[in-house]
């Protein structure tokens, strides 16, 4: 097979493709390895004639024409299983870096702007005992649910539809459904788990974040567009919300420049899945869905179309 | 009851203790609340002619002089329960904050320093599948623990003797007991969770940290003289170590001015139990001790001599 990658990935990954064209020119390749952070146009399609498999490395693929692939025919897979912990384990981080101002402390104490030590100085708040609230409970917000969990936080969610009960009964935590307005109002923490798809474009505007308590956190790990981030901004200006923290953003990769401005805010430069542990084991699925696709089984392939 | 204290405390938080004199001197005073940043010295103790009882405000009591206090027949009390929960969220949230890198890529992201958004750009390292060394497995310890089981941990840990079959019974996960060496040795997170005594001072000096693994990460919540700071310094500096985070220094509140300089450090101002929700259960715990003192409810004290 002659495989073409949008980007230069870790060579460890794809020991098992080894007697196969790696990083091949696209108008030659059968197979494509592209990144979530790349966009597969349709101009880029057409120009490949022999392509019959886009294997995507990431779980979101809204950044490629799947129309395009539709009409050409062309396989598309994806790695859902492998971006699971590791973006669970950084929404979990950040929710303790705004909550406990961990990353602010640390900037600060950097600085030399930090407040004496002191019992009374440098307070921040727990996690322990609040309430998280997970719009899109898939499997990277059950993910971090679990840990919620054992941190002594209690869980709401939102989906389209409650769980089901087979998944409920394998959770092994309680977690109660409810409406997005009752979990913007109930929640200490707001974590956004879901993926993009333009009806949940502005998810978070305006009118979510006034129903949001004003000691409450907004977290998203999941695709900028969700939140509207000039609302956002405003938000945390007035001290409607108590602070938020993101790994994504609407324009990415600029960053709305009063974010970068404000200490109740922690940014992370969209790297939820970004570990090197994480890396090697999305090239690793990447394998398997080519060589899957290769043997024609398609129940071994994570398809997305 | 005339009550003096060392420290101004939220005033939420002693409601029960209405109708006695708080914030009185210290030479009328039955009862002293004091604070474990501030030291209660032989001389402050007999300027206090009818002090008998003193509540320290947090775990440690190594800021009192309780030979002292042994002569005078005082009695001292600390409050080791609502320390428990805050101190290791914060110990879990380092742990995030060195391996996922949060703080730097904030700070760097503020400042423009940051690498620029890609694929195989800011990558850091997961915990989830590594194995966390606890030295010190109490009650602060157990909740580390029980926080890293759920996000995919292997938990060794290492302590005087091994925890009891009943207190092993009442975890709900798996733990098990190694030499001091053989944690440094194979734990991919070491972190410091015990009291501080004279004979554990620089239980982390050059031997340990070059036992430690070049992959490894040091986090001390606990107190800073367990760790010989210059020779971290020098760990860090040679990459004997992959990063340390820190809540607590040798000579605190000075922080070792390299430490301030190293990118694979993060470092927090001594805020283990420093959240509001903490604080206040930490003066209700402070007022549960005075009311069973006043009672001679030993049995309902928190009683350190």
């Amino acid at each position: 097979m002659k495989i073409a990658f949008t980007t230069i990935l870790p060579e460890e990954g794809f020991q098992r493709l080894q007697g196969h064209t790696l990083y091949a020119p696209l108008e030659e390749a059968e197979v494509l390895v592209s990144t979530f952070d790349y966009r597969v146009t349709r101009e880029m399609i057409n120009s490949a004639p022999y392509l019959r498999l886009i294997t995507n490395f990431g779980v979101g693929f809204n950044n490629i024409d799947l129309d395009a692939c539709r009409e050409r025919g062309i396989r598309v897979t994806n790695t859902p299983q492998p971006v699971i912990e590791p973006t669970a384990e950084l929404a979990f981080a950040l929710m303790h870096d705004v909550a406990r101002r961990t990353a602010e402390f640390d900037r600060k104490l950097r600085l030399g702007t930090a407040e004496a030590f002191g019992v009374m100085n440098n307070l921040s708040h727990s996690l322990y005992g609040k309430t998280l609230g997970i719009i899109g409970m898939g499997r990277i917000g059950q993910a971090l649910a679990r840990r919620a969990v054992a941190s002594g936080m209690r869980i709401i969610y939102h989906n389209r539809k409650p769980l089901g009960d087979e998944i409920i009964g394998q959770l092994g935590y309680e977690v109660r459904y409810v409406s997005k307005e009752e979990l913007l109002q109930t929640a200490d923490f707001v974590s956004l788990n879901l993926p993009y798809t333009p009806e949940v474009k502005h998810l978070i505007g305006e009118k979510e974040l006034k129903m949001m308590k004003p000691t409450a956190y907004l977290i998203n790990t999941a695709r900028g567009a969700h939140v509207d981030e000039q609302a956002l901004v405003e938000a945390l200006q007035k001290g409607e919300i108590a602070g938020a923290a993101m790994d994504v953003y609407e324009h990415e990769p600029q960053i709305h420049p009063e974010l970068l401005t404000l200490d109740n805010v922690v940014l992370s430069p969209h790297t939820g899945t970004g570990t090197w542990e994480g890396r090697i084991a999305m090239c690793e699925n990447v394998c398997d869905n080519i060589l899957a696709w290769k043997q024609q089984d398609i129940n071994k392939m994570n398809i997305v179309l």
